[in-house]
């Protein structure tokens, strides 16, 4: 494995120290490694903005990348700290439900390893701190060449936490929620293209309506596409209903957060007709 | 091209993934390639503030390198993804104008690809994330050694928007504006070193008098040369002339902005004594 | 040296290309440089926490790691910029106090050395940008296997700033203060591990009791162990007496502030018993 990549996903921030010295402990154990943000501002102790978030965007990085994602209220506590290891890539941190939808977007091609080898962590150890003294070395280890089985031993009652999914509410209606807001304001929600489509299998000849918070909004394939400073929505980039104001910050200009209702219905049914 | 440098300079920000994938993305198709984040911190959608900052800046940066620069409003409309490749370095990103600074430091220096070869995108690609899905690859790509135009051909009508410049109002008298504040407050002129220079050479028995909004202003040296906390002056280590509150911060504390009145004038001319 | 690892500790922030455009001057310099933010978000100016920060992290980084730190109110004045080398490290920046608290932890094993050898500094050099223009190429240097002593001559009158230090007011009673306050609102002190083991050692049977503003604080051994919204502390992964709420930000929400006293008193002593 040369030059391997380490991504690096927390809720530490960018004011303090904490990102800079976990590169410090992966660069002394191996001076090789790439490491990468995939982002330290997830919002501090919400394990599934994190769980979405690397979900999400894993698929981006190159076969063999290591993903150190920690947002971690329970740290010093009796929770584990795992590795996930897919066919593809690895992943390291607390097993407190951070990696539910890496769990969910991998059916049956995974296996999570419970890390108990201390002689992979820091020597100077700290209760309060182990993305420092044992995700981080654990990672650097890895991408050494050091295999999973190495750190400890396969667990099966690892921690899941139950990502809000959408519902099938009527045959007709697919009922989701927003479930991140971004830098611009854009509320994206857990209704994936995957999903919208088998709506509309079920009724090719029907017509797709989007709500949010009972209000209809129109769907448009890009955001120039707005014409107004209204609440629009597209599919997004990772391939979720998100809905969007032109130039302008849709949540705080029109109060939509995370858990907000978003309905998807399919009306003008061939029976009907 | 050994380990070449790959600079991104965008208005996603920190606290999501956006920047993080780019460079998954880039180190897929190129794991040699050394990234910088040049900035991520331009204001949402200020096509204008990112011109200055990657106009201001590129020069610092070893030939060869790419700059990636993405603040595009009009991402998923027409406008074309574009290559400007100068003398020793690549520009890739939206043609909105976003180089027009690039075109002005480079006069008769550079020439415009329109990147039209979409065997260099992403497979997966959506209209609404080009940084992702076209500009980062095609920055790769490059950065392997492929040519910019294997991507597509030149064009002569690409987006050039004017940038505030500074205007002669009178013989002794040069007008310009304030077009960026800084972290620490310091609002930052588009009055060059060398328009100022032209100016005193005119009369260089004269003296030079700065205001700002009407009012005099000293010129310094140093940040610390001021004395007390009102609004001072000095060349910065761009070359222009910067408005600042020693240990302060000018901006909110003076009711500074972006679009603001500068002037420098050249008093007592010969003529006159 | 291959591979040397450069590491950036400033109050420039992320919004501005300042910490970008350092990057592209050491890389113009030595490819090979490998350059890590330890954090850009020190406080405007503030050169106490800049000293705190690179003191208690620096040791996380590999042998041989060259540590720029720049928080430099004083720029352009007639401040010294220096290099501090000690058996491992390096570390560059002005003559403002800024490594101080590495003076502290390596004593008698350090010497500074009075950078003046302008043959090494950027030749566009401007008064106001040193970082740019001295710290960050003389860094690049030290990477390529420049000498220390290549770029001036060692002084011994180099600045030092008095950081705020723990004492004995009586013998069962140590008094610190809060010197940090991170981005989830922990309070930091100046109170270290060290520190406490002395108190307790001078009474191995007495119970330690913690103040914060006179008001008693229990001691837990990690956050997850509080079991109510109420102020805790605990021995931090520094090493140093922290005050916390759990899942809250004890700053904000309970008006903790830099240089609020922390006291630690020892009770029960055998002579009393």
């Amino acid at each position: 494995m040369d030059s391997p990549v380490i991504t690096l996903t927390t809720d530490f921030g960018y004011e303090d120290p904490f990102a800079g010295v976990m590169k410090g402990v992966i660069l002394t154990i191996n001076p090789e490694a790439r490491i990468i943000d995939l982002t330290h501002g997830i919002r501090p102790h919400d394990i599934r903005e994190a769980a979405f978030t690397i979900g999400m965007n894993y698929k981006y990085f190159p076969d063999g990348t290591i993903h150190v994602v920690v947002v971690d209220p329970g740290v010093g506590s009796g929770r584990r700290p795992v590795i996930i290891e897919t066919g593809k890539h690895y992943f390291v941190g607390p097993d407190n439900g951070i990696f539910s939808m890496v769990y969910n977007m991998e059916p049956g091609a995974y296996r999570v390893i419970n890390i108990s080898s201390e002689q992979y962590f820091l020597s100077s150890k700290s209760p309060t701190f182990q993305a420092r003294d044992v995700f981080a070395p654990v990672a650097a280890h890895i991408s050494r060449g050091v295999g999973p089985s190495d750190f400890g031993g396969q667990i099966e009652d690892y921690t899941r936490i139950l990502l809000p999914a959408p519902v099938m509410v009527s045959e007709d209606r697919l009922k989701g929620e927003v479930i991140l807001i971004d830098r611009f304001g854009n509320a994206i929600t857990n209704l994936s293209m995957e999903e919208i489509s088998k709506l509309y299998d079920s009724n090719p000849e029907g017509v797709l309506k989007i709500f949010l918070k009972g209000r209809e909004v129109l769907l448009l394939g890009c955001y120039s596409e707005a014409r107004d400073k209204g609440i629009y929505s597209l599919i997004n980039s990772s391939g979720y209903l998100e809905f969007f104001m032109y130039m302008g910050h849709a949540s705080s200009e029109n109060g939509i957060s995370i858990g907000d209702n978003a309905e998807i219905v399919i009306t003008g049914r061939t029976g009907q007709a």
